[in-house]
């Protein structure tokens, strides 16, 4: 197997998706901050403490719209919706976070679901540090993905 | 404890590090791409195959400078080094991501060692997915901080 | 009535235009500094003097192109047309700005015309600041939208 | 007079700030967005119907940061503080903005401070518009500057 | 003949696409950095040495993505292709670069392809700049242009 | 000869400046768009048929803010002066583009020279390709750079 991202000689480049028909497509992802109780407490401590949750989902819905500035080959797409679900989590402890993100275009929008997911968890980081130094982004992967040729794909 | 990110109303702001020094100060981070060990052999296909690891550690790079844009309530920070080391590693099977970066400011650089592993293990995705898409990122964390007036960390 | 950019549970979220038809839309926005006659009359200065509007005009059309960088929850959009008129008037004292903005898509751009507006008018403060601090923008508003399942749109 | 950002024969440049000692230094700008009564009502309507007040906020704090990006001439700036107040105000009716931007540099943070307040009004009112069209943004200008040579600014 | 990036008063605008049809366009830019037999050597060291024109190839992808942002009038794109070839030449000696890149869309990649060209040979400078400051970057021109109104170009 | 963007084992990195005493840096590049002396007379058809020279003069000082954003390895640097001469050349004939950037920082603008030249000729040839597709980029190079450890430069 060869990977769509090098040429026949092996150098990158941004594959030719001309040809691909336009069509609907989705993708979700997800993934979770880990931290202590005390941590998980202040996180979800309500308006008059900050509402992290709130900043942490506006910062994936914007980080999705930055993906192609971050991930090298990725293609610009018109994004047609983005969503982020930030649920505090008492037995982990930590937030879970998934993102859906859908288009109508010529590829996927994974990387897109997948990126709204890492800055969402990395503010959440951001957000907390001076709380507890030691939380882990843990388990991004793609949950689903719908549309385009490649067919559909369920995570286990 | 209160969050320093939010005022006491509960507003979300940039705090205010005027008063801080500026003094040097250096973070790492560190994170993984979980995969089969068959992805992990088109990883290190070598140059014939094309430059994965070439690929990430750059985006990683531009990644780090990208942070303030990123993430809502960071400082710009005058980034003086970012580099990353990518290491296969078959007992995962995956690829091992740490991200090293200095400044001489006013505020620390964790966010921008945990986003310059961040984008480069999204990148790892991007590049291999065509292959895998049960992939996984794993264990985004900081590893050391140094500088600063609140001290020194390492984590466990 | 509820906010389309807010879910049922009163999370922000990029709202899914996925379903919307792509169609012709253009929106007219319009706003404008105000400033004593002096600083008008250096505003005006002519090409030997240095060209205020010249730079502002630019100014918008890049700003316009900016927006759903700016803007959390606005999609991105391929826009097609950005016009701006810079227009000296002497009544005000001040100068007049208007923007036309046209795409082919499945939402409007009364915000990327608004965008290129407001960064056309924060231009002619940076450029005419020296001479005076208290010029004020105002009146920034829509004055017409077409297109979109939402109908027209004209201001009193 | 002669506007510092052209040079003697009109033409647009940065201006050299160089030699300039680098100090402390604020900016405060304000700016209100006016809308119906009903308007208002949906804006406060709390967490359950949207934050809006907390999205506008991030986005004007995040613009602050975009300045230089924006604003042809503007220099880029380390900013050590960002901070918005959106206050309803049941007598304009409308929601009135105030920025409050501090670096340590060689330029002022005016524009960021006005960039700040502009992009928050401009995310006002895009979630906002489903319900008025007609709002309208004004009385964006500098309430205060403090440092550098040209000294201290208070508007009237 | 009057020039299309202005209209009849001479001002600047991003001209009106929004009539134009959606058809398949490519463009082909080349260029080259002129250097030493002493630096090209270093250029092409091999993995061991450093990637230079992996580096370079990659930066050109990217700054073709970000074309609209640097081209004040230019129309926002998606790119449907991008690739880069990078050929050491001791007849120069220097390094050739070619740029190919594609869109389906209502205006051509030109500059799409200019830019991903320069910024590459940019890269290529800085990372060979330490060994020789005087190299050159010469002869950045357009190659081949297809589909569109205008009709197909092929340079002498 | 190794060259200080990459590490002992030939990996990109972003070097370590850290060390770096803060001086007062300059850097003066230089470059030139041939084409035929009817595209130049439109190219200084004047204010009346539109400013070319102003437009590539603007999108040269923001694309030299954008240097580090382009290109992988280079530092993010607070300029603090940008000015680029464009002058019409019959001997050409063309134009030939001059930019002079300083910072005061612990790396060079050389780079930031580099590509402000060279986003203003990509941005001359954008406003005159409808005139001449034919147009070439020529002759970038570093004029001149004072400051820093490595000592002056000036090309022959």
């Amino acid at each position: 197997m060869s990977l769509t991202h090098f040429d026949a000689a092996g150098q990158a480049h941004m594959v030719d998706v001309s040809e691909k028909p336009v069509t609907a497509r989705e993708a979700v992802a997800e993934g979770r901050v880990i931290m202590t109780a005390e941590t998980l407490a202040l996180a979800i401590g309500g308006a008059k403490k900050g509402d992290v949750m709130g900043v942490a989902r506006l910062a994936g819905i914007m980080g999705a719209k930055r993906t192609s500035d971050l991930i090298p080959l990725c293609h610009p797409l018109p994004i047609t919706k983005v969503a982020l679900e930030l649920t505090p989590d008492a037995e982990l402890p930590g937030v879970q976070v998934t993102a859906t993100v859908r288009t109508t275009g010529q590829t996927g929008v994974e990387m897109e679901a997948l990126t709204a997911v890492s800055v969402a968890c990395l503010t959440i980081y951001d957000m907390l540090k001076a709380a507890e130094k030691g939380m882990r982004i843990e388990g991004i992967r793609l949950v689903t993905k719908t549309g385009g040729k490649s067919g559909n794909y369920e995570a286990d």
